[in-house]
């Protein structure tokens, strides 16, 4: 076989923590598109691609993560994974525990989760348990339980999960044979930009770049404690997978913004909202609302001018837009039209 | 930038039609995983992997024809493509026409279409037009209309359609360093399995492999014209992306039958959900209901002891499971149980 799509510990081991005990499971996760945006970048000046890692084995790049930390779940010997989690961190975990053989407990804060949320976790054949509290209180839980059981916590705090992340920024450097200049990436508990600014480093060190990017975090403007400065207490967007008040890496998304020159700013729904339709109308990339909040930001400073001419700018796309297909329905107008099945009636639309 | 997901044009084009003025358009469509399935094949003494044509952009194996139609309509000057559909192939109509600046037009028969499905196109800027009739009436007005105005069709009439999809063949055997034994494939409108057949059969041709793999298709039980011989009149089954009573690839389905010595079955739609849970919960994949029919297809001949030892087998699983997650909750019963939010409740669930 060739060594494409063979996955990410295949692929990067020697970035890894990989030893001869580790298995090389896999769910063919990574080598996700990095897509040129042609006429946008004609339009600006610049150089723009998009890394749509909504092309991940169960939809987004928390995949990248959790097939490292499963991988070491297996290694020592667990035989059980457990996470708090509301949407794609649940899907990964439940998706990886199944090829693995290993049980998988998720934890659900009580309320308002759409069920079509959990749709690929129950899919995957995890154990589903609501409790009657809140996020903060699943996580609380599912640490206790961690700490005292033979049970794998594969939350954000396991430290496999940024591991397995930083491959995305191995992949972006070995397509374009370089650093790009500026990496936008969405940040809401920013385990993803500290993941990416750790490949970036790894990768200069290893002699496989010669620069590194401005690192360009994006947060939701009703959910931007790093933007803000302190926490959030009640974060709202409709971006919800960025929707978090007090960011779990909080230091590692300050690291790289003080070490790479980088810049956090927020973006409002609306804005969120034209990237997310941007996207996809002109660009055909359909992703998670979240996911475009980093496009919305690049759009925010080529308006304010602050683009350098012929800068190469990669915007991280996390996740697939029929994850949330609902938001299509709901925020997008063109809903059909009814006419009579004739070719007069469905002409008489077309030419209008 | 490597050779790696640049999409199928760039990559097949010795064995496209691509001429010096066909755009190189693409969403890096292709380049699928080819998953082993590591624990079945053990058990079951044979080589099984899963084509997971799901990680297309669109999460479909529609992806590839569509880019070859679009890019054709584009070379030919079209500025405008329409189609018939309900599901993914409007989706993949959509997301090209916006990737290469055209309009699309997708004609919707009224009635128990769930808009969800619906979304992508809509994501995409389509506009769809629902009419008062079924879709058999919704692809005559459609094909009356591009007989007579500028306005490409883009259903699978057009044959740049199966052009596009014969390089998933390509794919499997690049990987697999020659031909699968077993080619198991559902079967619907019958485009994929003509294409697949053409593609081996080139491949071939072009020495780039020996030997050909019988093909094997299955149809759902309610929905199996080719098994019974004859259309099916109301054809039924969960597995909507193959519930078709009148194939419009029939003629290319029987080819590829009695050249590869091949053979169609049915699949109950019982046997249907239960390759469809099995892939999820013990492989880790989540694709359609319609995708699982070739994996039934494949247990049953295992069950039957019509597989032979140490045959290769490639199962194709046509799209991804996030295109319709209502099927997973309505058909899993693993849904939450709901507790206190305390650690001893919790682990009452997990230790029971």
């Amino acid at each position: 076989m060739s060594k494409h799509r063979l996955g990410i510990i295949t692929h990067y081991k020697e970035f890894l923590p990989v030893s001869e005990k580790t298995p090389f499971l896999t769910l063919h996760e990574g080598n996700t598109p990095l897509v040129h945006a042609a006429r946008l970048s004609e339009e600006w000046g610049v150089e723009l691609y998009f890394k749509y890692e909504g092309l991940n084995p169960t939809g987004s790049f928390k995949d990248r993560g959790m097939v490292m930390a499963v991988a070491k779940a297996v290694e020592e010997g667990s035989n059980t994974i457990m996470c708090a989690s509301t949407g794609n961190t649940s899907a990964a975990a439940a998706a990886y525990a199944a090829r693995a053989g290993l049980r998988c407990i998720v934890l659900i804060p009580d309320g308002n989760i759409a069920l079509g949320k959990l749709a690929q976790a129950i899919a995957y054949g995890a154990e589903v348990i609501s409790i009657d509290g809140n996020f903060d209180e699943a996580l609380r839980i599912v640490q206790q339980i961690t700490a005292e059981e033979p049970i794998t916590l594969v939350n954000s705090v396991n430290p496999y999960r940024i591991e397995g992340q930083k491959t995305a920024s191995f992949e972006i450097c070995d397509r374009l044979e370089g650093a790009p200049d500026i990496l936008a990436i969405p940040v809401g508990n920013a385990g993803n930009i500290t993941a990416y600014w750790k490949g970036f480093k790894e990768y200069k060190a290893a002699g496989n770049i010669t620069t590194l990017p401005n690192m360009y975090g994006f947060q939701a403007a009703g959910s931007a404690p790093l933007v803000l400065g302190h926490p959030v207490e009640q974060p709202e967007t409709i971006a919800t997978a960025i929707r978090i008040g007090n960011p779990a890496s909080k230091e590692g998304a300050l690291q790289a913004l003080k070490e790479s020159d980088g810049r956090i700013e927020s973006v409002t729904d609306e804005e969120i909202l034209e990237a997310y339709q941007l996207l996809a109308k002109k660009e055909g990339i359909f992703c998670e609302p979240a996911s475009a909040a980093s496009f919305a930001g690049i759009i925010k400073l080529h308006r304010m001018g602050q683009l350098a001419k012929g800068a190469r700018i990669v915007c991280v796309l996390t996740g697939h837009g029929l994850k949330d297909p609902s938001i299509a329905i709901k925020t997008i107008a063109n809903e059909p039209v009814k006419v009579p099945a004739t070719r007069e009636d469905v002409m008489g639309l077309i030419k209008k």
